[in-house]
């Protein structure tokens, strides 16, 4: 049995709350929050602390915390020599108070805490100064997730950078179209299809091949009628860099 | 019974004479293509002509060809006052041949030849001249789909470019996550479940609910770290204006 604590109550938190609740051979043995009233849909078995002296000795302290209060809340861990990591994807693991053993537990999802999610197929990126460090740690992340990789500082700050691209930007393309939509008398329900394909293809097909639209096919008549259309500047900025670029890609 | 013959052997011609075969109510008469060898998976029970001559009087017309040629190939249906339509998100209902009455059949969906997919969940968005032109339309259609929109030429118009940034723009953005994941040595899978996810979301959040990531925080901070990873010119200005764009949309 493995001894975890929590320190935080943010999404990534209570959804790793959530995941060692069901999980076997972990020991949720506390968590820290600031507010005790941020955290509301966890059972009332799990002891909550808003003070770090009160923090017991575990085998594993995972800092959920956004990204500016790492480094000050590794530094508040009343113990030395404990394995400690965080959760960002933007943070480097040696920023940690070398006060105790330094890693990373990242998992990369976008996860909201009104939307539940399948904490099994979450990827988590994992990344320690030692090897039974690591072996711990995918100990941990196994009891929780069948996705569990080892990724380095430098790699995670790559895998932070390709995720704004696929999540966050991806999420704004489809902000646009709904904005487009709205505009006209549209339903946004007739994208949601098209959305969901264009996701499910890459199981069977990767991005290159999966790549259709006037830009791939140099539609330049297609192209021009829509940028005609279109009046919003950021939108008009976005086709063109992005059909210039899918242009671009075709000639590598 | 209603009958239809269908003009084209490109993606969407393919998946619509897979719907119609599997149909009630529909007789699929004839399939007319220029190319004989283009057409590969298709059961051989169905009647193929390349001779425009050759085609008889059915109910529908389905012209499923690319933009450019649809004009001419509603100018060489040898009849007067059927219904022809066509299939394009970005060419007007007028365009077509005076010769015979006019109307859209829009599949809105990324269709590729070598995946197959559930046409009962692609949005058909359909256009006639008259009432009960629009009549026959729906009920093809709701033979082969169970999303059945009344969309104008317009509206049709503004449809297709929101289609390029949720499909075309938002796959090209998944192309670039792909590239970054390659370039340092981590395997695409990873982001896999995240694309899955931003897709799904939409399913229980809008868009802009489901908005989260650097810009949408203000955190100018990991704005410039990232900026200054990415070096290829293309990633660095989509990546500028998208978050821009995603700034400007939370002042509103």
């Amino acid at each position: 049995m493995i001894s975890v604590s929590i320190i935080g109550s943010g999404n990534v938190a209570q959804h790793l709350i959530s995941a060692f609740e069901k999980a076997d051979g972990i020991e949720l043995v506390q968590v820290y929050l600031r507010n005790p009233n941020s955290i509301t849909s966890i059972s009332k078995s799990i002891a909550f602390t808003q003070n770090f002296n009160e923090l017991q000795p575990v085998d594993l302290f995972i800092i959920a915390v956004s990204d500016d209060a790492i480094v000050s809340v590794s530094e508040q861990i009343p113990f030395i020599n404990h394995l400690v990591v965080h959760t960002s994807g933007s943070v480097a693991m040696e920023s940690l108070s070398n006060s105790n053993r330094k890693g990373v537990f990242y998992p990369l999802q976008t996860l909201s805490k009104t939307k539940e999610i399948n904490f099994k197929e979450v990827p988590l990126c994992l990344e320690a100064e030692n090897k039974s460090d690591m072996k711990m740690l995918h100990e941990v992340a196994s009891a929780i997730s069948n996705n569990v990789y080892e990724i380095d500082s430098n790699q995670r700050k790559s895998l932070h950078i390709a995720a704004v691209f696929v999540n966050n930007f991806a999420n704004h393309l489809f902000q646009i179209g709904n904005d487009i939509c709205e505009e006209n008398g549209i339903s946004f329900d007739i994208l949601k299809p098209l959305i969901t394909e264009t996701a499910n293809k890459l199981n069977t097909l990767s991005p290159k091949e999966a790549q259709t639209g006037p830009a791939k096919r140099g539609d330049t008549s297609t192209i021009n009628k829509h940028l005609d259309f279109l009046t919003d500047p950021n939108q008009k900025e976005i086709y063109k860099i992005l059909t210039k670029s899918i242009i671009d890609n075709g000639k590598l």
